[in-house]
């Protein structure tokens, strides 16, 4: 399994409007090969930032790179860049293998 | 739902060593009340460290903070700190709220 992550630095007083973004658009996921499940995160409060993180999981590393370069893809992203800036900087992306997985027993 | 991450950076070369300290370790959350899953992830290599991270689902943040303060947890980290030093510095532990999910359909 792979994990696909990206960490957001959401301005003050963004967090709504951010989580609106997210929660109000058209997902492109549900059909996806591979796609297994997908939160949006919501993590510490720095002092001029609250941390979110997407976090997608996914059966392989490959069909999560396949899915970057779909149509699908580009219809998720279409509206990235069209609101007023509710983050600092860029979106820090990193992906993940799963080494081990422990199950409630 | 809440997630527990904690990020280490493991140092170059003792990858292999860090995974198999987790790996081989008695785990004791099966049973822990809110327990839902656990995996160990390997993320990107940077210079000088292999980012890892450990993430934890809970059902709740409450029931992960009960659990950090009970006999299990003990149990649990009696080893950290008994080995030779395996990444920099301390691990970054980040809390996160689930605010949306969106499952394969």
């Amino acid at each position: 399994m792979f994990i696909a992550m990206n960490r957001f630095k959401v301005i003050r007083g963004s967090e709504a409007d951010f989580e609106t973004v997210w929660t109000s658009r058209d997902t492109h996921l549900r059909d996806v090969p591979g796609f297994i499940t997908f939160h949006l995160l919501r993590g510490p409060e720095r002092e001029d930032h609250t941390l979110f993180a997407s976090h997608t999981l996914w059966a392989s590393r490959a069909e999560f790179e396949a899915w970057t370069t779909s149509e699908a893809f580009r219809l998720a992203h279409r509206g990235a860049g069209g609101n007023k800036p509710l983050y600092l900087g860029h979106p820090e992306f990193e992906g993940f293998d799963v080494v081990q997985e422990i199950n409630a027993g």
